[in-house]
């Protein structure tokens, strides 16, 4: 939503008044305050006078947005009117930019050489009713390094819910509790149940089939941070897509952001009956990207991304087994064959490292394209942006940096070496 | 106990010597000593004379109290002589109200208005041999906003004692790393098993059939603020407890500290079978409250306080089954036929929302009049309190204030909104 | 490995050189940089020329070290070129003293006087694929003790892994998220495989029938404190070490351990079939220390130490059923007819206190020479060296303490009365 839009509907919330109460407290008639509500790019809408806009602030208290706070709060907050990220839907192009400035600006706390205790004081509850352990750090580490507490629950059940207990009513107990809460759920539309029963900062940490987006927002993170590397960018750019593309939500959702973007050549490889969902390839091409579609590895044709995900071969039913080809791995004879010297190659992890499983092969692990470690680290600042930004503090991050005064490792990893070698 | 015996124990305590090792170091004669020691109230007790005091404070260092400390420590530390609370047994009237105060000290921070690091540096065990999810990240978020770390433990297996070990070694062992600790166990008397281990703070957490001193603290903390708003006392006024009186530890202990004020009308209302333990409804009666008990809800009579909660069906046994009223639910028809415009009405939550549960209904969910969440929102300030208490710091508190630097919402749930207005 | 050693391998890490890539920036042969890089010991090892320690200073930074931090990051690094601890073999006695000594200086903040923030903002992963409640309860309150914050993984599945994932991915994932990581896992090896994928500081939390360094580590410190208080060395003392010797991974790496001193006469005492593995006997024997065993208690005879381990019935297979001896339980009676005044009493704890079981008997609880409860309470500083010198920071803890602001019991248990008055 606009700008307008969040300022009005975020003093409405904070006086606790309804639009027609609002209207009266303000002086003016229902109606002029319903068409500044309006979305800026629809039909009726008005821009508010100024002087409605400073006794707004007199009313209100000012904005936390006028001490210098950024507006990506309340655009975040659009979809529900509450600081919260339950779906990349949210995003548009500028929203999605703003907020990788921001990510980027977290790397000196994310690399180590600086701390921040911006959230000291502040408590996350970070709630995992299905078990991901890397899920569920990354986001604990991540308040941690804003100087945040965190509270844990992990495992299927949360005994108080086994008694009976609705989303909503747990939704509210934590809620007295904790300043900011992470959700997982298995099941579908749970996480928004839980967030429309607080007001405080909620965050999908992944719902069932349904949505993950922070993994979306790291893995545009990583394009755009690998693309600035290579002197290219995300516009006219050419991306395969590998894997199960029916059932993997990461993949749903990179799309989705992708497709923010202008003139994308997007390739879709899938065995049959695991292709990507219709409505997802048409809403692309409806935003003006090429899409192919295909079942054989064979369509690879040196793309700037090659973005695998792991195939179960329990998914594979029917006609579909069949059809089974005889080798899915993404490995260092296909990237030698099919990709150029730049191709950046990206997973979401886990990859299964049995022997014959068709997915992302480890003896890609040296090659200075693989960029699987480069986006699993990009989690934290990309997680760090979001609580700063959905806690109203991301534009005092950088006044509270000082340094790191333990050692850290140059890289992270054995294998790291060649990857530092790129930048 | 009162304050002169508080400075013996405690110093006794700190020098670490028996009464006649510290009667001789003192100078006096063992007798003297004892007589010193006795309560208050009791016929032998004897005021200590100042110059014993004051050679005291010089043999064992300044009491903690003298710094400005309350003495709300070793009030709390009567029972078993250590900082500890294992029962609601141990308050009297004055410790109540004095206790709390310190939770209203604690609003301000509870409210994220504010923030305090006087506990930064100490560890909490928090001990859940029992799964309580909601229990173990309210005591977790009290400890973090006082700025301790926690170290959780989760589900019913401990793997040493699984292993033939002790709860007195389990205790001793975890006292050598942390500062204080919550116990939740599901056998009655292993949590005071447990506190006999060892001199940190312990506190009970719930334990079986047994107490869960904190619930009863908080459930007394929110009908003291609801009353203040309306202008009531606790003295004088009516209360009605409904639903399984015979197996929930909150209603015990809950009427055994409305039992410490005066000339309350107390209705119990239950299943037949599910009849509040007689000794507890005799203790009442002793203190001369007026005890009304039925098995119906049309008892109910415009209540100040109505406390309702949950049964459950298996819990009826036998000739109780057959008495099983065709309606136990506490839903809005009911408190229109039943309540005042100011009853307020309470639950220890989690209620059970299946259908057809006796339980509170969600249909008052947005009824002014239903201060559940106000009621759990209460756990934080009073567990803060107690901590702060327990490890000597309640005094520091207020000076250690700044701040919150982050966003948080006016109101916490969207039905909250009625809530803000009573105020 | 020798300090030259160490300041060569860290500058390459921190330069990411190939060997032949470092002489070459350096100026020097190959040939030459491979004899600085030799044991000090060995035949061919070369001092570098002070010349090059200052182009090495200039080309990589200052070292560390040179900032006044110790040598022995460097000096634990030996055995794989990274600060991890996997083993007790990478100490010989000189580091052991020296380490002995940055666990000493941890003191005054282990028993609660101080407070240290030197780690705040760093994140420690706390990775505990087998339960063990009170080893990672240690070691997470180590590190919040230093400032730092704790992740938690509890029980045996790792999602993730149960996907397929390997633990090199596991663990360079993990590496992104936190500072530094604690690992126990109930397959031997598995924590090295797991080391070796990254450069963060690693600490073997316990490898099955592997290794647990931290407990070896603070069995030795307690024995030298102990020795201290009763005016004994570890040299020429007598250590009676009685159990199951075969399966006790605690009693292996002890044995290695105490054999860096000179003179033991340590009495290994196993019921026939547990006895301790050949191997390390040899070893003991082989640096100078005179072995007895025996599988009678009887062979007792007032030790210096007497280090007492659980004994399991299921492990005593065929023969050794018929040979279970009668007794063989460490209580009262034996440690009265078969100890000094002085004998210090250790166990790693848990022991079994069900009736009849073969372990270490709870009716020496109050007796003065038992130590296990010092011993337990050593987990502390010695885990908070480890941190504090794997991360580089144990020369800054010293300058960043403060008095802890809350109140501590004079002594942590009702029976440790006793010990405090020994000191």
């Amino acid at each position: 939503m606009g700008k307008q839009q969040a300022i009005l509907r975020e003093s409405m919330e904070r006086l606790d008044l309804t639009r027609t109460a609002f209207a009266d407290r303000l002086g003016v008639s229902r109606r002029a305050l319903d068409t500044w509500l309006l979305p800026e790019d629809s039909n009726g809408h008005r821009a508010m006078p100024d002087v409605v806009a400073r006794l707004i602030t007199s009313l209100a208290g000012p904005d936390p947005a006028s001490d210098g706070a950024s507006d990506l709060r309340g655009r975040l907050s659009a979809a529900s009117g509450r600081p919260q990220l339950l779906s990349v839907d949210v995003f548009d192009r500028e929203l999605a930019e703003d907020f990788m400035r921001v990510a980027e600006s977290m790397e000196p706390i994310a690399r180590r050489h600086k701390v921040s205790r911006v959230l000291e004081g502040a408590v996350l509850g970070n709630l995992f009713f299905e078990p991901s352990t890397r899920t569920r750090v990354s986001f604990g580490a991540a308040f941690c390094r804003l100087g945040g507490s965190v509270c844990d629950t992990t495992g299927f059940t949360f005994s108080s819910m086994a008694k009976g207990e609705s989303i909503a009513d747990t939704s509210r107990v934590i809620s007295g509790y904790v300043d900011a809460i992470v959700v997982r759920h298995p099941e579908q539309g749970s996480v928004a149940q839980f967030a429309a029963a607080t007001h405080l900062p909620v965050i999908n940490g992944g719902d069932g089939i349904g949505e993950h987006p922070t993994q979306a927002l790291l893995d545009l993170y990583t394009i755009r941070r690998e693309f600035a590397r290579l002197g290219k960018t995300i516009d006219g750019s050419s991306v395969a897509v590998v894997g199960d593309l029916k059932h993997g939500r990461t993949v749903h959702s990179l799309i989705k952001l992708l497709s923010l973007y202008k003139n994308l050549r997007i390739t879709l490889i899938a065995p049959k009956s695991l292709e990507m969902p219709r409505d997802l390839v048409e809403a692309a091409r409806a935003r003006g990207h090429r899409i192919r579609e295909d079942s054989s590895l064979d369509a690879l044709k040196q793309p700037d991304i090659l973005y695998a995900t792991r195939i179960q071969k329990e998914r594979m039913s029917g006609e579909g087994v069949e059809a089974y080809p005889e080798n899915f791995r993404v490995d260092r004879a296909l990237v030698k064959a099919r990709c150029s010297g730049d191709t950046v190659i990206l997973h979401p992890l886990p990859r299964d490292s049995t022997p014959g499983a068709n997915d992302l092969s480890s003896d890609l692990d040296r090659d200075p394209r693989l960029a699987i470690f480069r986006q699993t680290d990009a989690g934290i600042p990309v997680r760090m942006a979001l609580f700063a930004i959905l806690l109203g503090v991301d534009h005092l991050v950088a006044g509270s940096l000082r340094d790191a005064p333990w050692t850290s490792p140059p890289r992270l990893g054995p294998a790291d070496a060649a990857f530092h070698r790129l930048k």
